[in-house]
């Protein structure tokens, strides 16, 4: 599955993923009064406009970049109508052509995680059928719980062809509490790079990367450089890009000398792009267009920063 | 909403949560042909299969226990369908009086954090109105991003009377990868159990216990001997008795010298111990019965360990 993803950064000179993390108050007044005028003020109404909202953004993005990352918590935020309006748009965006990476930083143990993955990544067999839940290409994966926690996603990786990224050293400002605690003179984020470079000789691609990637936030470069060269043929996602503070001098060191090796999101400077006063003219009428010319103000800044 | 959980502990005599973590294997054939035959073989019809499931052992425990833990995994590996026998199962439980545990192991940050939050134990505003995503009263919560990840959590608990348990030690074999690495001289699992003391102060309840509580595996006492000290207003939520291997005698020292502080949870050992030869006399139809009959013979054996 990493080769995929691959072959579209190369062919859209685009390592970026738009971050489809829809909030009501990111979404213009017409769609949300054409939203709430068919389901009401109710989860339906709020699962109603993401789905329309989302839409407009695949359309207007879809031939730039490789990706999307819809963030679960959004949608699940709005129970099962929000579910239900997540699900719309892996499916949409895969019709469209986008990979579609499931940030859902799920974690848990052995028959737990296995039920997770099958959920986001593969397929469930109930009596002689067979059916897909989700249906995302990528996850994200929370690590506390060891091996135990990855390892059946890892299995439904190899069965199906899919991957994950699993959390290294998040993009927050509190992400140092545990993550930088040195142990046996190491931070632990080091530590975890390495079980995911443990991880992902389990699952290699044929073209070199593994399908085990990690998370590594942009507001952390120093630690990014040294993450890149514990994980060598882990692929990295990178948040934090934009409106968390990352900039695109920042990411340098978390590609190769080849300009691979990393992915970049970006959820609200994309999305909601058309509420920032450098993009104010497109107004609410033009918010996929304003979506559009931010991912390719971010491409260049990233093609900038990987020329320099 | 702490102390909602332990007047129900000390009303039924069992520090007890019944895991509703159903799967096909455990549900009696009968259970399964009624789902497929109205749903098919379908999402649908694993998910009615749960619902049914789930119905028969909620009314045959309901006066024994003070609480019930879906494990959301389980659900959410049937997809949608899958999510709706997840809000049928916490509705139903809580019209029967059970006070419900949303095993979910979410975390995120920021505005995630809080979407998660809101989804599972708050209330959402859309427009004019305001809506119960799932409901659940309390969450399991992933610690590995920080204050950022929990903090959001807590506020939602605050405003809302609802509770959380964060991971500390699971009770997974793997769990000490990185849950045991020792930091500054003391493992991971105490500096986050010092974390949950202190997030815990933030929410404390009137009964003397915080709303934080902590997840601590059966099947690491000497570990649960050294949480209990080092979070003493922080109830544990006991995963791992039971089919995990974890036994009464090994649970005592979650407890405090009141016998409170813990509550243990089985799900496989009740939920299928029509399967286990003990309860084999139950046979397919007694499947509630036989769960009824493994709640009971659980609250001796962890009456007897705290009484010796």
């Amino acid at each position: 599955m990493i080769g995929k993803l691959i072959a579209r950064i190369k062919e859209t000179g685009a390592p970026i993923v738009v971050g489809l993390d829809p909030q009501l108050k990111f979404i213009p007044e017409k769609i949300k009064e054409a939203a709430f005028s068919e389901c009401g003020e109710t989860l339906e109404g709020a699962a109603e406009a993401f789905r329309l909202f989302n839409r407009g953004i695949i359309d207007a993005v879809a031939d730039l970049v490789p990706a999307v990352k819809p963030q679960i918590a959004m949608y699940e935020q709005y129970g099962l109508p929000g579910l239900a309006a997540f699900k719309d748009t892996v499916d949409y965006s895969r019709q469209k052509g986008l990979l579609v990476i499931g940030d859902i930083k799920r974690g848990d143990i052995g028959s737990t995680s296995s039920s997770y993955a099958e959920a986001h990544l593969g397929r469930v067999q109930i009596g002689a059928s067979v059916a897909v839940p989700f249906g995302e290409d990528f996850a994200t994966v929370n690590p506390y719980l060891g091996t135990d926690g990855v390892k059946p996603f890892i299995d439904v990786c190899r069965a199906e062809d899919k991957g994950i990224f699993v959390l290294v050293k998040t993009s927050n400002p509190s992400s140092g509490e545990f993550q930088d605690r040195v142990c046996d003179g190491r931070p632990l984020y080091e530590l975890v790079g390495e079980k995911v470079r443990e991880w992902g000789e389990l699952a290699m691609d044929d073209c070199g990367w593994s399908d085990v990637g990690a998370v590594v936030g942009a507001t952390y470069p120093e630690m990014g450089k040294k993450l890149r060269s514990v994980m060598p043929k882990n692929y990295i996602l990178v948040p934090g890009y934009g409106a968390q503070g990352g900039r695109g001098k920042d990411l340098k060191h978390f590609f190769d000398a080849d300009g691979l090796g990393a992915i970049v999101n970006s959820s609200r400077g994309i999305i909601a792009a058309w509420q920032n006063e450098a993009y104010a003219a497109y107004g609410q009428d033009g918010y996929a267009d304003a979506a559009r010319a931010a991912v390719l103000a971010m491409r260049e800044d990233i093609a900038e920063a990987l020329a320099s």
